[in-house]
């Protein structure tokens, strides 16, 4: 039988083990691919709940975490980021390799440069995309990537080291690992994950400002459910999303506006065959998605 | 222990025992409130499917269904309902109640009106907002209405015993009867079930029709599978759907563009106070209804 090169992470450091740091952590412990696990939090119960959960062995300042860890993930929200690269950068093992989650790439890539100099050659900008209803701690499990995308965006100056341990690291979590650019990262995303939250958003709150919002909201079934169930997410996190990409978002944005005012105009005009084509199209591309995407319905 | 009047349709028919009638048939033969169940469908096979199943107990015609029934069910799209309003109008028996589960009501009504005569006082038109995501006799389940809404739209003409007799038949299978005026249902069903089709379809053929959809589509996650869901709909239910209420749909198109139109102008001039306050609202909003609606996420 075929032996892959044994491949684990001696000290590992999670910044911020809740649903994705904490899911990280044990999925790699499950994987048996890491040996000591130090983790990291603004709230200090929330990291001491995490180590009574296991997800990590010790709760640590950020500084003892640069110095020590041979992979340190920073699993916080984007704008976290840029200064825990400040508080950090002075700390840095000699070895130490950075890496992140966050949901947009090019200004955390803007941050490495501006805050890490040359040791931005160590940080490997990753997006796995999981996730769940739930967040914090107790949402983490070993299996949350499996099946699931990993994109990481790796400028030039990138060292090949780096990015093949954290390739590696989110392999072995059962993940496919891909590679792109950051920008081009934004510019999917923005169509696949925040245009959808922004109209859902923007439906949610026309809903619920209506003078008899109570009765709409009491009739409406699993179909509103669906539609608007990302629109209960952290407004704090997408704010943030929605501003660090927003040229990308505003352009997705103006295309969706545009196939509105098509599929408007057919509706008004009574036009059965235009209304009938339209939803059709659109029907038979969610279904091949669903038949391709590994997701459960 | 009080004892409720007894309950019971001795012979019910089902035009259509798919997920919606089958499950009624289903709902009605647990709670021990019918006798014999008549099916009626144009698609031959699917109704042997359902008498194999055990949903009905005999295959007949529409005119025997209109002759024999006490209760006759339209469980079929809105589209067939005037068509079968012609055929079984000549043969109704004396007493036999009439009742459909169309997701629109001003039409149902209309049609009634013009093909009943004086009979359409017998005819009780109802909406029970449940559905699935599959369709057909073997997705039909004696749960499907528990907890859920079913709402009648009777007109100043329609009889007290009929409407006394589809209330009862409901609410034997667990749901909850609301009545109201059949524009003030079709306003309400615009809002919250058919503008979230229109939008999550406007945006599902957005993204597939971009140069790039293929590596778009492999990277979206578990928000756009929840917010495309609908989408994958039957064509022809949601175009009759959107024609017969076009109205209150293209009025509630215009609220919905007002409030996109706000949310882009925050974004657009990078207002982050404007952009929290909106996802904010949207959030507490969307928790609200989760936490009272009895859906399940």
């Amino acid at each position: 039988m075929h032996q892959p090169k044994a491949f684990s992470i001696s000290t590992l450091a999670i910044v911020g083990p809740g649903l994705i740091g904490g899911s990280l952590a044990a999925a790699l412990r499950a994987a048996g691919c890491v040996g000591h696990i130090l983790g990291v939090g603004r709230d200090l119960d929330s990291v001491l709940h995490a180590q009574r959960l296991g997800l990590i062995d010790e709760v640590v300042t950020i500084k003892e975490a640069a110095a020590r860890a041979d992979v340190l993930v920073l699993a916080t929200p984007v704008s976290a980021i840029a200064p825990l690269f400040e508080q950090l950068h002075p700390h840095l093992g000699a070895q130490t390799i950075l890496t992140d989650v966050g949901s947009t790439k090019a200004d955390v890539v803007r941050y490495a440069q501006q805050h890490l100099g040359a040791d931005a050659v160590r940080f490997v900008p990753a997006h796995p995309i999981a996730g769940a209803e739930k967040a914090g701690p107790d949402a983490a499990q070993a299996t949350l990537f499996a099946g699931r995308n990993v994109v990481l965006t790796p400028t030039r100056n990138t060292q090949a080291r780096a990015q093949e341990v954290v390739s590696s690291m989110w392999a072995h979590c059962g993940a496919r690992v891909l590679l792109m650019p950051p920008a081009e990262h934004d510019e999917i995303l923005a169509s696949v994950s925040h245009v959808p939250h922004f109209l859902s958003a923007v439906y949610m709150w026309q809903v619920a400002s209506a003078d008899n919002a109570d009765l709409r909201l009491s009739l409406a079934g699993s179909g509103f459910r669906d539609f608007t169930r990302i629109a209960a997410g952290s407004p704090e996190v997408w704010r943030d999303i929605f501003l660090s990409n927003k040229e990308a978002v505003l352009h997705e944005l103006r295309q969706v506006q545009e196939v509105f005012a098509q599929a408007e105009t057919a509706l008004l005009a009574g036009d059965e065959q235009s209304l009938y084509d339209f939803l059709e199209r659109a029907a038979l591309a969610r279904r091949l998605w669903a038949s391709r995407s590994g997701y459960h319905e």
